[in-house]
């Protein structure tokens, strides 16, 4: 329980109402409680369903409430309201019995390993690195401090990964490319894929993410990109900072995805193109080709977004507008028998 | 080796023919020997090439067959047979050693858990449920009886079970979901993702599929629901009783799904919509806004089916009407200088 | 460090230029320092920014470099250089303590097993099979000579691998087709599946790949096939020898495809249709037929690549096409009221 005005001061907000009472958790509009604050991130609400403790506003909002606080940046104070109230429980403290960890990996202060997991050669993992139960780390991968590696993650050999990272259970970080040539019968032969894939900081990597190594080049996430469940980026790719990828999205080879870009879900990007800085990326789009910083594009070939909605609309009633051709083609057929 | 007669009547089928020949399995048609028994649920099917001992049918069938049963539903049947001559062989017997078991943890009667799986704090299995190896269950979680829990399955904190639920291999239930705010900078900062997930009873989970938990609301996933392999579910999203997602279909955040949907393989839900109940999504489809109940949709972004296939077939032929256009063009120019 | 021209007898190449420097590794053209050969496949190239001590280029090429190696073919050449330089370091050796092995399990000479993999009844591993960590082997299993079985793999009962086949990490093996029935009250019943995955040789697939089983028949993954990351094969297909699959692309359950069939990423094939012999599928397209071999094919449904080319940019800019349509009607009634 913390007093209403404590956790204003806390959040950095401007209280009116009752500051005396005790709130016990955090709690979305629409599930609060009288004992609980909720955060609304819109400008108008319908406060007379509402039967939280309290509200947290935008400042500047309109909104009207008992207990109300006013703040820069809602989201940013929710995250924060659910870290006070919810604080992170680690998996396991120390080291688990039933581990695997080489002679030869360097294990840095305050790190956790859950039961299950192997830690190979030439492997280190930094100061207070959580890693859960069943992650595999191969040869040679490093790992920055704070990183969250959730169980069941695979991590192939000579990966790095950067400070304060978070991976999702079940993603595999460094399986080889899809790298293929003919031979003269038209079988496949393998390029042995040996490329490093590197991890910045800040990154976040969901369940079951695939991304691949490379024949001999870096495949590289940038700080503070965020990908989402299921995303498949493949081999010498590169992507910007603070770029984020939605599910079940896919990136092919060597493609340079530029910086703060929006991948929504299930978007494929050709080989070998280049996407610009700031470029926005409609669900379900298709992109083969490069697309200049700034750009909203859509469609399967990519479009601008604009133009995409045009011609989709006409496209749903295509059948008339073929009726209507139907119908001049007659008329000029009378007109020219005349 | 099982006696016609006895199968039969098992099956509550109506028998013509040789009861006392012995059937050793169930196959399909093509593949079914003379000691088999086979199942169709097709109305006219050539029996000329099947050599199986014994024929199942749909009761009013036209279909002859030298020794042939009706039944009502042959589907049902076909479960019903494979049950019979392919008992479920458990994985292991009771609990193996190299697993890990929280002291607070409550496990039920008649309970097995392979090795390498690992059971956390609190967390509650109840009676006759199958932990195969390398399962990992987090904090908190409850499962109801008789489920199946196949290899290599992550279940995160807080979530729960139904009973008689069976989740393939490398699923992910729980993972974070994809929030994040942006900062004045562009930069994504993390909303920390502590809501649950609430999985029913009789739900079937495929392979590596995801199921996201949301920051603080609940992801619901109703009873009787089948989920196919490599589905994402994000988070708060509701999926409504006895629906069915097929392969690599993504449901994005905070969207409803109703009861006894179809949703074909990879469609794409946009976020916050409405699907009604009983309706029908076509493979590859983009649903971008609320669908009411019955329809049947297809298409990125989604239109009516029929209005879907009438635009494609345009679509396909779609230079010739441009021709004809042009021929117009030509046409109207010559009429207005006469 | 190896000498350059052993390096060229060992590739069967022709060198020009001084076969006397030592070579410490393989890289790319543009990062090859003076002591790294570099491999080209293409047939220009400017080597005024190349460091790399010697190139390596196609038989007939006019490229010119100080030290060159002309060879028949530079892809196999580029493998053949990195299996000298990067030698493949087993991941373990023999077998590692705290692995399960079911006494019935028959192991083959040579064969190495990660800790805290899962061997499981009748399993049979052939000799010189390097199986990783965390591998779930249900029992029954079958794999040939010379597998890398990567961590976290699941292989579930009943299923036979060949020889010389990759399994890259997460993938899952045999789990359970997506067959339902639905009652008379539209409530989805499990229709067991108790069919098997046979898998050949030289079959690479890719991380978190689902390959299911089928009720009663065989799911076949035939000879030096490919299949990329997260890639979904259904119950009761068949793939065809030679054939690759790109990332994401799913094929529904009883469909056929050919031999040398070449799938681009995010494909969708419906269920029960047959994909000829080298046909090649553009990315993203939806394929809800039969294709005849050597077919190019693109689109939501497929058709012909160049027939959907066209389409689809007469699509972008299809409301210029409709405001023709408006001109031409408004000049049509001109006409007819002259």
């Amino acid at each position: 329980m913390k007093n209403l005005k404590k956790i204003s001061e806390l959040i950095k907000g401007e209280l009116k109402g009752d500051g005396s009472i005790e709130i016990k958790s955090v709690n979305s509009p629409s599930r609060a409680t009288p004992d609980e604050i909720a955060v609304t991130v819109k400008d108008s609400i319908d406060t007379e369903k509402l039967r939280a403790g309290a509200l947290v506003v935008r400042k500047g909002s309109s909104i009207s409430y008992p207990n109300i606080i006013f703040v820069d940046d809602p989201y940013v104070t929710l995250a924060e309201l659910i870290d006070l109230f919810y604080p992170e429980i680690p998996f396991t403290d120390g080291i688990d019995d039933m581990v695997y960890i080489s002679g030869s990996a360097d294990i840095g202060k305050n790190v956790s390993i859950g039961s299950f997991s192997y830690i190979s050669d030439n492997v280190k993992i930094s100061d207070n690195c959580r890693i859960d139960s069943g992650v595999k780390i191969y040869r040679n991968v490093t790992i920055g401090k704070n990183c969250r590696i959730y169980s069941n993650v695979v991590i192939r050999e000579d990966v790095s990964i950067g400070e304060n990272v978070i991976i999702q259970p079940g993603a595999v970080i460094g399986s080889d490319g899809f790298g293929f040539a003919r031979d003269s019968e038209g079988k496949p032969v393998k390029i042995p894929q040996k490329g490093i894939v590197s991890v910045g900081d800040n990154v976040e990597i969901g369940a079951n993410v695939c991304i691949d190594r490379s024949t001999l080049e870096e495949t590289v996430i940038n700080d503070n990109v965020k990908i989402d469940n299921l995303v498949q980026i493949g081999h010498n790719v590169k992507v910007g900072k603070s770029t984020s990828i939605s599910a079940q999205s896919g990136v092919s080879g060597s493609t340079e995805v530029g910086e703060k870009v929006i991948m929504a879900g299930q978007v494929g990007l050709s080989d070998h193109i280049k996407i610009g800085d700031n470029v926005i990326i409609a669900a379900k789009s298709g992109v083969s080709g490069n697309v200049s910083q700034g750009k909203i594009v859509a469609g399967i070939p990519h479009q601008d977004l604009m133009s995409w909605k045009k011609s989709s609309v006409i496209f749903k009633n295509i059948d008339k507008y073929l009726e209507r051709i139907k119908i001049l083609e007659k008329k000029v057929r009378d007109l020219e028998e005349k």
